[in-house]
């Protein structure tokens, strides 16, 4: 099978999505039997469990970037197109994108999922989600931007609208972002301004289940949510989004309906799978799940299409347990080490048992000094997990040079207390803020509590 | 005079520009006899002068921009207020920012220039400037979008015109901007592409004058000319840009008429004073020269208006030699000291000697291991004279952080040849490279000339 003989093209794996998923198979594909095609909208992987330290002004977008490019340029067999696929031909073995196809013999499609508004895309101006670098800025510039527009205020009214924070959901990205802001207003900024004293700052975290984290153990949640409280973070439990208009946060708690008012929403409740896990389903006969993910067999391909496979965010993988394993980077970076293997396996016509994904734990960080660790075995919370976390998440960026550059930010932000990369951009000037009319949505919420409204 | 006896309140003096110009004057003003109000349009001071290394992929906008209210955080007399002044009145002694008056007993105007097509606006389009950091990040998203494209782009002749970059104008950002092409084309990306050959690029650098970096010794303009040539860069002078169009330049030298042609043209030609010069000056009748700057007297404030001072890029402070001083960082930094120590002066009813620019010499740099040095009395070039330059850049970094993570990035690239900062962002796809039209503009370039259509 080897290319120089000339007796038959090497194998040509077409992969689409540079995340966690298709880098590390294209890199596990490194071999000379084979041709690799990887194709992703952007021009660099995005290290997305960094990300909210992006929104929150303490690393650079480039600090988790790595240019794809860079990271594969010692893999000869690779070729990197920036553009994105808008079809797939399972019979004819290609892929469309721009217009052009592109045959493979093997298919990896990796296209990760996007935050979701269960539906109610019209909430999304009124609280951004993060998943892509242009979210965090955004996210940054409404942070930042709310604490200058405060600064201005005369209005002690649209000044306490300015300085309240939501963030909707409890998994750990809202955890993680709930947690820095509080860091931010409590300490970080708490010098920098000379009108308003931001420990006036409300920062809620709304959950609908009973507790933050509910994938951790009930112990672990627990403690998290205590170090969040501790930060000055309000938990607001078994609390369901049912609207969101212009500053205006409505919820169910039990049967009642009550409103938070806030300047700034971060949404960090759903995700939504990339639609072309539909486009790859509707034309092999694979199913989705709800939330868009395509249902993949054993060895994570799809029936009656052993050469095509879909992983990480996108594959619904419920083989395990019966429960679909979690968007969450171990899992793809698992089965990107699966499927190159398998594909491997497959031109020497043998094939692997199914895919097995190894649980190695969960973490969920808070702020500068404190996270939480699930390893099963063992529990770790407070600093030492802080520094488990630390470690393990500069050790898996992928470029070196990054790993360095975080590593000083971090240590640098521990002992000065202070946020380099908190610029405003892509505005010239401050949003207007417009709280005029629903000032009355305004109440106090130092009870911890929703109020009525 | 002290605040803390109660008869007179502190002098206010308002600063208009966060630049070097009016962040230097803040910090030397701190002192409790003084209240100091800050007004920019941006929360960051930018560091300009390393802001063609955001544009080439080196840095990111973070690495080089400092929070004002961090760098002042210790300057409790000091407000900072996000913003843009809209009028001046200079009778009233007030500012007006988004409607509302501002009183100031000391007013320094510090707003700088931005960059200036000679009135040719409409060529903004086709050839950005570098001033801000959007600006850094656009110019950034054009050259790597172009070898994106040519990557992909099977027809010879627009691949051509795609690995074709100009840069127009050979004073130090000229300079800097093509040196820094020239070493990701021949260097830091040769691995990277599969389908094109990095080294078929282009890199043009056209300068009017008949030197490049003419403020400098003309040895070393040669000198400079020579390290250029020797990256790969076509230095192309005596030649005035007539006109830009799609990717067209039309250029006069001599008595022809030529065109290049280039998809990414990049613009370091001239600069304008910032809008609110003008206001300034009409209402105080002080004049203006033909860039927009404001002619100010030896002491840097205006005729009949001695509480009022214009520094940094918006002055044209022209007693010392007959010509303005250049609009270059040290010019700022020295007068935001004298003006500083005038107002202190002022308050106790004395005045100070005219302002006196000491000149310390100038630098531009020339790719990752090569500089030109003038200090007067000696003359640096090469690899020592770039060793002066980045310990003098990090020097005036303003805040640690900053200081460490640049130069860390810098060894980095230096014994790696990678640049993690190019991310291509704000844009989720390859811009249409519509060069169809135009194919017979493209001529080879390779006799270091332009070429004739």
């Amino acid at each position: 099978m080897d290319n120089k003989t000339g007796t038959k093209p090497p194998h040509h794996v077409v992969i689409v999505g540079g995340g966690f998923g298709g880098l590390y198979t294209a890199k596990a594909l490194n071999s000379k039997d084979i041709n690799v095609t990887l194709i992703d909208k952007r021009n660099f992987h995005l290290f997305q469990p960094l990300l909210y330290q992006v929104a929150t002004g303490t690393l650079s977008p480039a600090d988790i970037s790595s240019p794809l490019r860079s990271v594969l340029k010692k893999s000869k067999n690779t070729k990197v197109l920036l553009g994105e696929v808008s079809d797939i031909d399972p019979e004819q073995q290609n892929v469309v994108m721009r217009g052009e196809e592109i045959p493979y013999d093997s298919l990896i499609i990796a296209t990760g999922a996007k935050h979701s508004y269960f539906g109610k895309d019209e909430w999304e101006q009124f609280a951004p989600g993060l998943k892509t670098v242009e979210d965090a800025i955004e996210m940054r510039r409404r942070i930042f931007m709310a604490f200058e527009a405060a600064e201005q205020e005369k209005d002690e009214e649209k000044r306490r609208a300015l300085l309240t924070f939501v963030v909707v959901g409890g998994g750990p990205t809202g955890v993680e972002l709930a947690g820095a802001i509080a860091e931010l207003a409590y300490g970080i900024l708490k010098e920098d301004f000379r009108n308003i004293d931001t420990h006036e700052t409300q920062v809620l975290l709304l959950e609908g289940m009973d507790r933050i984290l509910p994938p951790f153990a009930p112990e672990l949640s627990a403690k998290a949510q205590k170090s969040l409280e501790d930060l000055g973070v309000t938990v607001v439990t078994k609390t369901l989004v049912t609207d969101i208009e212009g500053d205006i946060v409505t919820v169910k708690q039990g049967d009642e309906i009550n409103k938070f008012g806030a300047n700034t929403v971060l949404w960090a409740a759903g995700v939504k799978a990339s639609p072309l896990g539909k486009t790859i389903a509707e034309k092999t006969g694979a199913e989705c799940d709800r939330a868009g993910r395509v249902i993949v067999e054993p060895d994570l391909s799809l029936k009656g299409y052993p050469n095509i496979r879909v992983i990480g965010d996108l594959a619904h993988f419920a083989h395990q347990t019966g429960k679909p394993l979690p968007g969450v980077a171990p899992v793809a970076m698992q089965e990107a080490q699966y499927v190159a293997k398998s594909i491997k396996q497959q031109i020497k016509g043998n094939s692997l048992p199914a895919f097995n994904y190894v649980d190695y734990g969960s973490l969920a960080v808070i702020g500068q000094h404190s996270a939480v660790v699930d390893l099963g075995f063992m529990k770790l919370t407070g600093f030492i997990a802080w520094l488990f976390w630390s470690l393990i998440h500069i050790h898996y960026l992928v470029e070196f040079d990054n790993k360095l550059v975080v590593m000083i930010q971090w240590i640098w932000n521990y002992f000065t207390r202070n946020r380099g990369a908190r610029l405003i951009t892509t505005t010239d000037l401050p949003a207007p803020v417009e709280v005029n009319s629903k000032i009355d949505y305004y109440p106090p919420v130092n009870d911890k509590k929703a109020v009525k409204v």
